[in-house]
């Protein structure tokens, strides 16, 4: 079952993003994130949070609209966005894609892309998208689409990543090591309309960027 | 000798921003960086790129004024933050900070905050500034200044982290575990005006943070 988070980062509703609202089955709203979904006259199944950032008209309507709120206190051990994501493992997700979870607060934003870090661990495909980036942490392999010229990074988040290979990239790798730290994998790009990114040991955060 | 990068990314001249430039011996100018300083009027002692992005003014103004200026290919292996770090190594910085090294590119982002690591490996202190948050990578102690109620999130990009102790922050840790893709250790708050993170094994990054 697909499922989308949508929290209270940055959050600009592109062609992509209506595309994956537009096919979860199950749509979780963290905290402020409600504000984003009331302005798209959208209606999520659950709203999760310590409800500390959303405005109150809106969590208003959306209690108005019977839509199911689970409140948290704001003394706890998660983030909004982590209750989410354990709300929809719980629910049975097999896919999930996190919104509106970058923005100016790098600590947010970094824990948010760590999360996927947790998912990954329990084979379920996850991503961050927002406006610029699409966000993949890849254990084994993936395969995305583009265009030619579109800006690919494969970044290690462990101390090593053996036999990383990448096809279908302008600077294409075969059962290479990389390592944390290294930026060798930034600023790659599409040559075809595949690519694929696959590694033998390690995790690789993938992004796919626009300027 | 402390050092400071300037990359081509967002960029804020904060009170805490001037005050590290003002205190570096060697200001190095990452490609379009050059942009941000030449509009503070602050000559670099160097610039180091492809060149790609900074403009062709900025570029012929840093070079009248005697610039050192050090060009690479497009095509290579390091970005141009990664080329900055590797001079200032070479030219004895004992401490470096990186700024306009965050943005909407979060490939680049990510890849420059991992540049941390490369840096905290050498028991070189680092971090990197923007105007909403300070990032350290930190192996074994660090200590911050800062005001009741500012924001700082430990999140250890390793896959445990342990031994882990804060102090001074509304929510101390002891000796603690933590593992990566949890939000445990995100938005905790200074309680003093200084707060401590070690941690025995494992690596974190530090953010302080503000809305």
């Amino acid at each position: 079952m697909k499922c989308v988070i949508i929290a209270n980062g940055d959050f600009e509703y592109t062609n992509d993003i209506a595309r994956v609202i537009a096919d979860a089955q199950l749509i979780i709203c963290a905290d402020g994130g409600a504000g984003h979904l009331k302005a798209l006259n959208i209606l999520p199944h659950v709203m999760i949070g310590d409800f500390d950032s959303v405005h109150p008209n809106d969590k208003q309507f959306f209690k108005e609209q019977n839509v199911k709120t689970l409140p948290f206190p704001s003394r706890k051990n998660q983030t909004d966005s982590e209750l989410c994501v354990s709300y929809a493992l719980e629910n049975n997700a097999t896919d999930i894609t996190l919104l509106g979870v970058t923005g100016t607060r790098l600590d947010h934003t970094l824990g948010n892309i760590f999360l996927l870090k947790k998912l990954a661990r329990q084979n379920i495909p996850a991503r961050i998208i927002n406006q610029h980036n699409q966000i993949h942490m890849v254990t084994a392999f993936i395969e995305l689409k583009g265009q030619p010229g579109d800006l690919l990074s494969v970044i290690p988040i462990t101390e090593k990543a053996t036999g990383v290979t990448l096809t279908g990239l302008e600077y294409p790798l075969t059962n290479a090591a990389m390592e944390m730290g290294s930026s060798l994998g930034i600023s790659n790009c599409f040559k075809e309309t595949t690519a694929t990114v696959s590694i033998k040991k390690g995790i690789l955060i993938v992004t796919k960027s626009k300027d």
